[in-house]
């Protein structure tokens, strides 16, 4: 079975984001005053082959806790979907 | 109302993705070797204040626009939340 997963990596709650702050303060400066706050993460979608929708997720989840993130400051979300 | 909008920016299909690229190189050399494709994008959380649901996403639209993505080579999509 071939799955598209589309991971989701955003910086913890309690990690500075000065990315996001920086597009914050763009937004203000181009009159979005009602704009409360932005944070700036990755979105990944990886193709993969697998056995089974488990077998695909635990890959997945794999390959977030090995390269796709760093568990230090960042955490991940992520969608499965068959595609074949 | 408080509204959460979710961003995903992606680049086109027909534009090459060299970050993607790298990443797949280094899942095969982790012996991902049922990794097909990846692609990477942007993951963006805008917290705002808007009217209604339609105005929020005419703000999120614009701002996408003006200012988070290149439309050359990017297109993007999103989903709205009322939080409040």
């Amino acid at each position: 079975m071939k799955y598209k997963a589309s991971i989701y990596v955003t910086l913890k709650g309690s990690v500075l984001d000065p990315q996001g702050s920086a597009v914050s303060k763009a937004l203000h400066a181009l009159q979005y005053e009602a704009v409360d706050d932005v944070r700036v993460g990755k979105y990944i979608e990886v193709r993969l082959r697998a056995a089974s929708d488990a077998d695909a997720g635990q890959q997945v989840e794999r390959m977030c806790e090995q390269l796709l993130t760093n568990p230090v400051i960042e955490t991940y979300s992520y969608t499965l979907e068959a595609t074949a």
